[in-house]
């Protein structure tokens, strides 16, 4: 008699990145053969909680959608941004099981970053503790690889490798011109200077591009600021800055639903002390949300690696792991990742910042050593399929 | 005997845009076996005036160096922003035919938008008046895609087509989300709406993306614009809003040596008002820089195009014309593009506005009639050649 195969369920959490999907991707891959039902959370534990549960057997049986799901940027299944309680008598656990109980799922597989896998730990805990049954893996995702216990995180690459092509073409036009002038190019990272890192590259690498880079590590001062400008700006020629988001304290402060200050600003609010201090034309590109999801120009090792996190995490499940968190090891000698697992609560709510010997002693770049961390990541790019000019993706929603 | 060939100069001034250098490049081809020596202007007519000018000659026996030209963006020979003066009499004219007879140049090319045209123009009436016997040729480039007299403007279809890629992979992003939400995508656009147009593509043609686009031409109010916002929320989900950035009239005004008003900021004034008015989660996107020099996705027929739109330049001054601009004639049928040229002194300091019949009649969006005119010019993309991950651009200076 054949095996009854048990249901898995998916769900997608936190901000999106150019690669969730292609880690949604790697899962229903790893599910072929290997669950009876497969289905998908609308806007994460959310979707469970208001009977927004697709389903999503029938991508299990269709390569061509899940090529086009690699391809895709954003949460294809939805995303949110909702804390579960400490308490695990409140009435939001018990609800969440017998919803899961009703699809007899014994298989949960939450993408996200450090929240999300505070949610895991938790519902793992709830598991346990009820005897459910329930497997729950978290795979990482977060553009600003801050995740601990990890060599880096899907999304990052592709997230880097955007940042890092357009301070080469914003080089080429800002250098256009013959007179002084400051570019201050704002990257996302709230808390680590991850992606502001990526602003390096270009210098590094070919000479040209952001001359000077602060990361939310480093240590800053307005003066000290101030004072690498002028230094740089003593040759008559624009310049061009990174500056990570989290670098001081913005202007407009706000919090979110975790908690988090959300610090857009600190670009215009340099850009103002520029004006006033230095009497030089600045202005302040923002990169804002397309770098999170410029799918076009994704690194392909980013894209390749987000797949097979997803395809690993469904054998942790099988293997009868829970509360675990995927993640990336790094190989010794010639760049690869292997991939094992850890306790999702030791990753949740916690933050891995950029080490000091990645930040020069004078706090305005990267060292040679963060440069041979990052260079691999953004390696290779994938074919884009375009309809009438434009890429085209696919829609699950 | 062999007929000595006569030396050519060309430059570039206004804002740099994607394809700026394919249209140099598109000279210097243009300038094989037909011209002694072409020099190039550093920063426009400002490197002539200052004696930067450089013997381009080399490149007309080095097809590796200008097809890496071609992928760059920028000014690869450096742009200015320099008006002439009215009255011909004026000091600078003969000292920069002075300049220019020193170099024994008879043609003289110059890549820019409507105030370099003015230039061209200038030059062409002193060059006249003195019979100097130098044919100055404009040729156009712009994002904007206000210039009169020419179909559309080498430039502007690498911008759109970023814009529209931007657009989709931003609703991807945005909507993944089910919470109502509004995010303003500020596009470039001083005075028209051309760049506006494109953020209507993705919704046009998959049906997501900007549901709302607003021109400069549009007739605008805060009232009716927040009305629309308030129909369109009404679903609970997140939307998507193109903003020219010359729409209405913006916070933070500034003056530039050509006497334009500078429009940053439109966004983030709405942004305030919705937060009052609807009390909704809103954030502005500017696209700012980025996209006029993100030639990593350039629009195929926008590179080929003004690479041969600098070759017919070239065989305009051959032909003995001056003061002329080289000019796009759309094909009737099936998208296609003639060469001609039109009088530069018409196109000076003229602005091209996107007709009535390609806005819709609530002011929100684009007709059809728009989408059948911008459609042919994002088709296709070029061979993005990546050195260590990065786009692999070309440095002339």
């Amino acid at each position: 008699m054949r095996k009854i195969k048990s249901n898995a369920i998916v769900g997608q959490s936190g901000g999106p990145t150019s690669v969730i999907n292609a880690t949604l991707a790697g899962i229903i891959r790893g599910c072929v053969g290997n669950v009876g039902k497969l289905y998908g959370m609308q806007n994460g534990i959310l979707g469970v909680l208001e009977d927004k549960v697709v389903d999503l057997t029938w991508l299990m049986n269709n390569e061509k959608a899940v090529s086009g799901l690699v391809d895709t940027p954003g949460a294809a299944l939805g995303s949110c941004r909702v804390p579960l309680p400490s308490d695990l008598d409140a009435a939001v656990y018990s609800e969440l099981f017998q919803k899961l109980d009703s699809y007899d799922v014994k298989y949960l597989f939450y993408i996200g970053g450090n929240d999300s896998m505070d949610t895991v730990a938790k519902l793992n805990a709830y598991s346990k503790k009820m005897s459910a049954g329930v497997s729950i893996i978290g795979v990482p995702k977060t553009v600003d690889n801050d995740l601990i216990l990890t060599d880096h995180t899907p999304g990052y690459g592709s997230c880097a490798k955007y940042i890092a092509t357009t301070v080469a073409e914003l080089w080429a036009d800002v250098s256009s011109y013959n007179v002084p002038s400051v570019t201050l190019l704002e990257v996302m990272g709230r808390d680590t200077g991850w992606l502001s890192c990526a602003c390096c590259l270009p210098k590094y690498f070919f000479g040209s591009g952001c001359s000077l880079v602060y990361l939310p590590e480093s240590h800053f001062t307005v003066d000290g600021f101030l004072g690498d400008l002028e230094r740089e700006l003593r040759q008559g020629l624009p310049i061009l800055v990174g500056i990570g988001e989290g670098v001081g304290t913005g202007d407009e402060e706000s919090v979110d639903s975790f908690g988090h200050r959300s610090l857009a600003g600190i670009g215009k609010a340099l850009e103002r002390e520029i004006k006033n201090q230095l009497r030089c034309k600045t202005r302040t590109v923002e990169l804002s949300l397309p770098q999170r999801c410029a799918s076009h120009i994704s690194s392909l090792t980013d894209v390749l690696e987000s797949i097979e996190i997803g395809k690993s995490s469904v054998n942790m499940a099988l293997d009868g792991l829970s509360g675990k968190m995927a993640a990336f090891v790094r190989r010794a000698g010639e760049y690869g990742v292997d991939i094992t697992s850890v306790d999702a609560y030791l990753v949740a709510n916690k933050i891995k910042y950029v080490p000091k010997d990645f930040i020069n002693s004078e706090n305005n770049f990267v060292t040679e050593r963060c440069v041979d961390y990052l260079a691999p990541l953004i390696l290779g790019e994938k074919k884009v399929q375009f309809k009438k000019g434009i890429p085209n993706y696919f829609e699950l929603r």
